[in-house]
């Protein structure tokens, strides 16, 4: 068998790291092409020595300097920068590149590599968030596949194969309702950002984690959903499921449901992305019904996360708005990060970020990368 | 669209009603061709008024007079006995026969068909446990499918679709572990057929109703997983689920597991046999995880209900003795329903009757019908 050249972008991140591991597990299935990292340069060092890509990319420029010293004499060019990450997508010598990199920065990556004509694992949901009209467009012209990563998107996926779209009723996207389900709505303000990071059943970097938190997780991948499958947002449902084993169900118009199943593992959506229509064998611990004893389901709430009501407006309202949301609530969450906001500001800036921005009805990916820059600084200098 | 021509034998019984109902909501597709009963006559007489089929069986010879009456001058063929359901299942102008005929008298239609090269949407899963490597050949030969009706199995079906079986680990076949689920074993020498007959989720006819009671019926079941999906019967287990919503999970070797839902209404599978691979808009009560709130999953308990272990058992001798079991099992249920012998003498003459037949490790169908009759007689004249 050919080695599939593969590109991984973020691959020092939660999901880059099980994706090595993937990749470790399938070695007769691949060839690692290109890695890159933000700053993490110690973990890109060791990737690279392990792994023996032809390039990697580097984001930090500080951290450039010791991955170019650490590598000279290798033969593994290293490059450096936002640059440097838009010309290794955009190679057109990679079978499938793993997008993972995190929040809007991944956008630009996910439209080089379709312009290449190469295959995309998304992991970086931010992507469609921004530019999913755009995204859709370049996919029809160039006949690049995405292949989801997100578990709850990859679950639909596995749960379509061999079906027809056209008998679709509608999509469950599950979520685990993050650590807040239970926590009572007037102690919200007081949520501190140690209780926001400790998510009760995915281990995951810190901006998905506070998305979790928040339920903007899934809105955003309500919005993902309906960019990946081309529903109408209406068929797009949420279900709260606590242990989050069933990844994400579809509806049938008979009523049959189809779910996939799993343990909160996302080396298993991974692989998958990386080796459908196959599923590989693999070693990691698999899911035990009669051990688990029990799967809950709950109504979210919408009120308690008013996240996900926005989702679904930005989803409505079309055009630059969900951009806008993607971009201000990774700023807000950012500043969260940093306790110069409260959790319950998140939401309020986000709305009032869409609410003032100037609507474009078709936004190209110029427009976007302004809004970008409008939101991020109407986010930073937001007072409160 | 051309209108697809439909059999069903067995019309009266709990599946073919309802498969009249689906047939109903989709009438601009089937053409009905023929019914059959085994003697009600007065339902028969009803659907074939409804349906205008140009041909009924009835195989009560009594009951057939008055079918005959009832239907003279209505240019509708009536057939009668057993001669007569065979030559309606072997009719080559038909597109589709559903077998929902009860128990072993199903076999010989199911190889009609299968010589007429008709597609078959099989209830019938004693066809499958008496003759299914004979079955296979024939399905080898003629090009017939075999589309489960089965809940568990079309679950399985429809997990596969798009699927490589060489990607599949286990079939996980749920059942609701019938009425006696969480009775004590040392009180189930005094289950009386009334408690027998009441099934906690599912409405169906008395003989799978008790066959649910004893556990046979999922022993059954994993006989017809085998033949149906051609894997080792170390590949299939079992998974208690008290409320019949998952009705069977597929494992793939890369621990991703999938599984079909769906509210406990035969209709769901009936109707995807008759439409595969589609699935048809249907207005029937549709699953609501919310308000169900949980699924719970248990270990099978192969002491309490020793048909289970039966079913493996017969599955690894092979040849004759699955259909010595079925046939062993369905007279030990009929002696049980006229109250002649007690719930746990069931398990007890089916592992006599297994033991003391004489093994043949290929038979054909003369051989199983010579062994149905030496069976039956086993089991009738048993005294206890």
């Amino acid at each position: 068998m050919m080695l599939r050249r593969l590109t991984i972008l973020g691959s020092t991140g939660s999901i880059g790291v099980n994706a090595l591991k993937v990749v470790g597990n399938l070695s007769n299935q691949f060839q690692v092409i290109c890695l890159s990292a933000n700053k993490n340069s110690d973990l890109l060092i060791r990737q690279a020595h392990k792994y023996h890509p032809e390039m990697v990319v580097i984001i930090d420029q500080t951290a450039a300097r010791k991955v170019e010293q650490s590598l000279s004499g290798t033969g593994i060019t290293v490059l450096r920068g936002t640059a440097g990450l838009t010309e290794a997508a955009g190679r057109s010598d990679v079978d499938l590149m793993l997008n993972a990199v995190v929040g809007s920065a991944g956008m630009v990556p996910t439209i080089a590599a379709l312009k290449a004509g190469t295959d995309i694992a998304l992991s970086n949901k931010e992507s469609l968030v921004m530019a999913g009209a755009i995204i859709k467009r370049l996919r029809l012209e160039s006949g690049s596949r995405i292949f989801p990563v997100d578990s709850e998107h990859s679950a639909i996926w596995q749960c379509l194969a061999g079906e027809d779209m056209a008998d679709v009723k509608r999509l469950i996207l599950t979520g685990s309702g993050g650590p807040f389900r239970t926590r009572v709505k007037s102690t919200f303000p007081e949520i501190t950002v140690t209780e926001a990071l400790n998510h009760p059943n995915w281990k995951m970097g810190h901006k998905i984690t506070i998305d979790s938190a928040t339920m903007m997780n899934k809105g955003l991948e309500v919005i993902e959903a309906y960019w990946l499958f081309e529903l109408d947002e209406t068929q797009i449902d949420i279900v709260i499921h606590p242990q989050s084993i069933i990844h994400s169900l579809v509806e049938f118009k008979d009523g049959s449901v189809k779910a996939q199943l799993g343990l909160p593992d996302m080396k298993i959506p991974i692989q998958y992305a990386l080796t459908y229509p196959r599923h590989s064998s693999s070693q990691w611990e698999k899911l035990d019904l009669v051990q688990l004893g029990q799967l809950t389901f709950e109504a979210p709430d919408f009120d308690k996360f008013p996240c996900l009501g926005l989702a679904f407006a930005v989803l409505q309202q079309g055009g630059s708005a969900p951009a806008v949301l993607n971009v201000a609530n990774e700023q807000a969450v950012y500043r969260f990060l940093k306790r110069e906001i409260r959790f319950t500001a998140i939401p309020h800036l986000i709305e009032e970020a869409v609410e003032q921005h100037q609507l474009i009805d078709q936004p190209d990916i110029d427009d976007i990368c302004e809004l970008e820059k409008w939101t991020t600084n109407f986010v930073v200098n937001w007072k409160g």
